[in-house]
């Protein structure tokens, strides 16, 4: 899962002599050191990481024969200017969407004669398509997020607080060998459910209400991301309607996605099919993201994005709808998109769970 | 525990008409306002918090009746731009380390006739001297650590994965009402104790090891760290030796601790103790780090640091030393400064408990 010759592609693309990697999930990606701290410095001819003396061995392991591993012992930018790493590099493309203003002029002081190219989203395109062995490890990050809410369906009980739910989430993921969590658990009852990003509080789950469970881990450094919501008892006709409806909304959405789409077009087929339930201002948020590496990646599935969804690339894709004070429902899978359709990744139910 | 005062001095100090705080622990340390998304804008006059819809209400809950809150639809620099909150400013400062390159030149083009001022450590001396209650709030958060620490001395044996431990450190912490961990927990047992940073494996723990586990949580915002160091059935005589320097090392720095000194002596009386047992150079890392709303924070507590320690400032105290491929030994405990000495937040034992 190194993908340095596509880094050295960038080289040509921007016209530069050298580029500056430094936001951690693309040094991954590049290299495949998956240490904290490092910088990776690609030339035409040659590819460095600076890193410090934690990760000395671990580098070595991690990256392939043709990167050279420096250990800095005050600072990597320090080491890159007092080094000859960039000598005869006149243009030098850094990423301006993750260096910060104070990083990059301090640079001015530490280098003479190199001009510092701002580029957004440098590697964004690129790192979007997966490989093979990419999908497959954020399948395997699936296939463990997948096991915990098999538990969670025999586990979950009428008077257990979101804060238990969420902790024996965290518990059976890191159990499962996950790294850690890919974003906090939510687990959002009753009212609480209707707040998107809700926060898992002491509230006790009770009958007759729904739960919205969002969940995710890193195995292997690749994220998983899934949403499913249950009933506790017996859902009214109300919830139950609005269930259908956002299933339908999301099935819709699966049944179309393929390369070639617009994201903003996915987007409107859930949104077109909660609409035609009067669920429109019900759901507020963008259908969905990509992820990998990150949780939160490349592209945007919303109304306003303007990428179109390339062979390759893993999102989510999770309609909600939320009715203030009385519940929220929301259900989410990651897939993969295909040249004629879509894999998905998921394989939890999704009927209406009751928990009795 | 809001602080907009503090910042409001600063407008003076930096001789500018607003100052731009982006950087959300520093947010939530001036105004209160926990989201993950807000930029808070001070005047001489007035104090504004830009944040997005998911916010709404918390914002306004969270915040005192004198900020302000808005909901952006499209960005919160763009709400900023399009607003008359920067009206009849000049010099604007932000937080240069906290904002990139992209941001502050994406503000070239959406504001006309502003100077942006580029500020580093904006507020960290500020933040870094803590009230009562914020103080009171890390004893909270090291009280929920302690009590898990107490939990794995039965629960651990022989047997059980680094990654095993990990899972319940974090399943108590959350259980214990914690909104999440402060940083991965670290469990490393055997050689793997060598490696400062090690991740948890599933390397099985084994009689006549040591295992150093370090831990901390967030609790109401508030970050906890403790490392304790234990053995696995009996420790052979050099592990007693030198699980005696590292203590004694501890223990002196504990001592001689208070407002007024500089990081670098605390961290000296440490690392002299360490070298009159010849583990001078076994002790890898710096002494210790301030800690609060994050994980880590000013002051540096290392050879290198030119910060005096002030009253109110909570550090971590954490000598450890790492015999490569044989074991590590860490002991840390956290304590805030006072005018005569320093109060230990930390109660777990320290002498070196036998696992059989």
């Amino acid at each position: 899962m190194r993908h340095l010759p596509k880094v050295k592609r960038r080289l040509h693309d921007l016209e530069v002599d050298a580029v500056l990697v430094n936001f951690a999930p693309d040094v991954r990606w590049s290299s495949g050191f998956t240490g904290s701290n490092g910088l990776l410095v690609v030339t035409t001819d040659a590819a460095h990481l600076i890193t410090d003396g934690r990760y000395r061995d671990q580098a070595e392991n991690e990256v392939p024969d043709d990167v050279m591993v420096h250990i800095s012992s005050n600072g990597l930018d320090a080491y890159l200017a007092e080094s000859d790493l960039l000598a005869g590099c006149r243009r030098v493309a850094f990423q301006a969407d993750h260096v910060t203003v104070s990083r990059r002029s301090d640079w001015d002081e530490r280098f003479d004669g190199v001009e510092f190219v701002p580029v957004d989203q440098m590697l964004t395109n690129q790192a979007g398509v997966k490989s093979e062995d990419e999908v497959e490890a954020i399948a395997a990050a699936q296939r463990l997020t997948d096991g915990v809410f098999k538990d969670l369906l025999h586990l979950i009980q009428p008077g257990m607080t979101e804060k238990e739910v969420a902790a024996e989430i965290v518990y059976r993921h890191m159990k499962g060998g996950a790294e850690k969590m890919s974003f906090d658990p939510i687990v959002a009852s009753g009212p609480n459910g209707a707040l998107p990003h809700a926060r898992p509080t002491d509230r006790v789950l009770q009958k007759g209400e729904l739960v919205v469970i969002d969940m995710g881990c890193f195995l292997n450094g690749y994220a998983s991301d899934m949403t499913r919501t249950i009933a506790i008892g017996a859902p009214d006709e109300e919830m139950k309607q609005a269930y259908a409806a956002v299933l339908e909304a999301q099935e819709a959405a699966l049944q179309v996605a393929r390369s070639g789409m617009q994201a903003s077009e996915l987007d409107a087929v859930a949104r077109d099919v909660l609409a035609s339930h009067d669920l429109a201002d019900a759901f507020t948020h963008s259908l969905g993201h990509g992820l990998g590496l990150q949780i939160h990646e490349w592209p945007r599935v919303s109304r306003n994005s303007d990428s179109e969804l390339s062979e390759g690339v893993v999102i989510t894709i999770e309609p909600g709808v939320y009715i203030p004070g009385r519940f929220g429902i929301r259900i989410e899978d990651i897939v993969v998109i295909e040249e004629e359709g879509c894999r998905n990744l998921t394989t939890s139910p999704k009927d209406l769970k009751q928990i009795e």
